[in-house]
């Protein structure tokens, strides 16, 4: 089944940000039990926002969601030191969110992942930018998996964002990273696909759509995570639709439980 | 881009039914018309409901059609003398619906076919029902396919539908037909796909989720055409975002037309 990673918890949304400023518990604590209760399998816990209060604000919002988590958290920092304390904070082991292989942050960021139980995220992104072909993003991918298994991750652990592009600059931006996402599974069955989907409507009206028609392509070419909103029911009817129309729920007892709890409409 | 053969002309239905026994002219060209409008690409006919009138309906129709008829028609009868005659009418060289592999219908179209020039809906179905597995499918394709060109069809003229099944009685109903899908297009890449989706979701609830998420995976796989009511603005949003993320829409100008003209919604 798909695994879907929580986004709400990020101090870049406004009103998290005010929660987290006014240390207000309660909301922070409703939205974990909220995207948990829609399906979340890990919540992402960003607190970037907040210049300068990084470490304080994960340290916070930590202490606050680890009493009502019921899932894995996805700890989503660019800085090893807020990592490094964030991971000896948690009850269960997390997602890291994200190592990539821009210089500066695979230098930092090897480091602390050698010897740690963890998943992990890994964007298809260096120092010459975005991938430009779906050559480049397999590359890049077989890059990551072999970096990451020579300090001891398992594939089962590797989550590969391949970097959802617009298709509105250009319309061959969804078969790159669909053939892409095609070689990566074939090569590395293990390894999961993950990352945003916004992205590939990005200058377009109507986004929603765009996003979860994506999703179902990407589906069928081997993507079984994403980084999403677990409360936008639109989005998550359609994963739980295509889970069960690629033969992955048993019974469709899980398109039915949405059904029955009114998130899988028509 | 997606072929839409529009399904509504069809006296199965109660108020074409209704109409057609009235020889209420109006409301058939009306529902062609926003057939059309909503980017049908074909209009399927078919007069087959009204048992021993199936003749004079057809005729009727189609002389009714004709003068608003932009797109050509699908002759959709079991029946080689009531297609010779409606052959005879139309002034677009029209689809015929349909030919299969059981020994009846397989022996009376043959002759029909030959030398016409047509395009032609061939169901993989043959005298032991319906496929059961993907090889399966493959095979009563190939054996279409060949039987087809022997009497001078062109492989682009030619629209395959696999006959979509459904997932409630067995998971492994989707992958068999995307499967075989992605096989017959890799072998016939001038051969088109097409057919009902509907069966798909038989016998579950919310079943339009099912259908549309379907057809994006069947787009994936190579599906290029679908008989469907046009008139589902859902389903029809979903197909024009999914040739967009296929790269099959320059400039998203067909999508973009569909948001201007509200048919496509988040």
């Amino acid at each position: 089944m798909f695994q879907v990673i929580g986004e709400r918890i990020n101090t870049s949304r406004k009103k998290v940000q005010a929660a987290v400023a006014d240390r207000d518990a309660e909301y922070i604590r409703e939205d974990v039990k909220k995207q948990q209760e829609a399906g979340a399998d890990f919540i992402d816990v960003n607190a970037g926002a907040r210049i300068g209060h990084e470490k304080e604000d994960m340290k916070w919002l930590l202490n606050t969601i680890q009493p009502v988590a019921i899932v894995p958290l996805c700890l989503d920092s660019p800085d090893p030191a807020i990592l490094e304390m964030a991971y000896g904070m948690v009850d269960r082991t997390p997602m890291i969110n994200s190592i990539s292989l821009e210089k500066d942050r695979f230098d930092t960021m090897m480091p602390f992942l050698k010897g740690k139980e963890c998943k992990i995220v890994a964007l298809c992104m260096d120092d010459d930018g975005m991938p430009l072909s779906s050559d480049d993003i397999v590359a890049r991918a077989q890059k990551l998996v072999k970096e990451l298994e020579s300090i001891g991750l398992k594939q089962d652990d590797i989550y590969i964002d391949p970097l959802v592009q617009p298709i509105s600059t250009d319309s061959t931006k969804g078969n790159m990273v669909l053939d892409a996402v095609r070689q990566i599974k074939k090569q590395y069955p293990k390894v999961h696909i993950t990352g945003g989907l916004s992205n590939i409507s990005y200058g377009l009206p109507e986004r929603k759509i765009i996003n979860r028609t994506f999703v179902t392509l990407m589906m069928d070419a081997g993507m079984d995570s994403a980084i999403i909103d677990p409360l936008d029911s639109k989005i998550m009817a359609t994963i739980r639709t295509a889970d069960m129309l690629l033969g992955r729920d048993n019974f469709c007892m899980t398109y039915l439980k949405g059904v029955r709890s009114g998130v899988i409409k028509s």
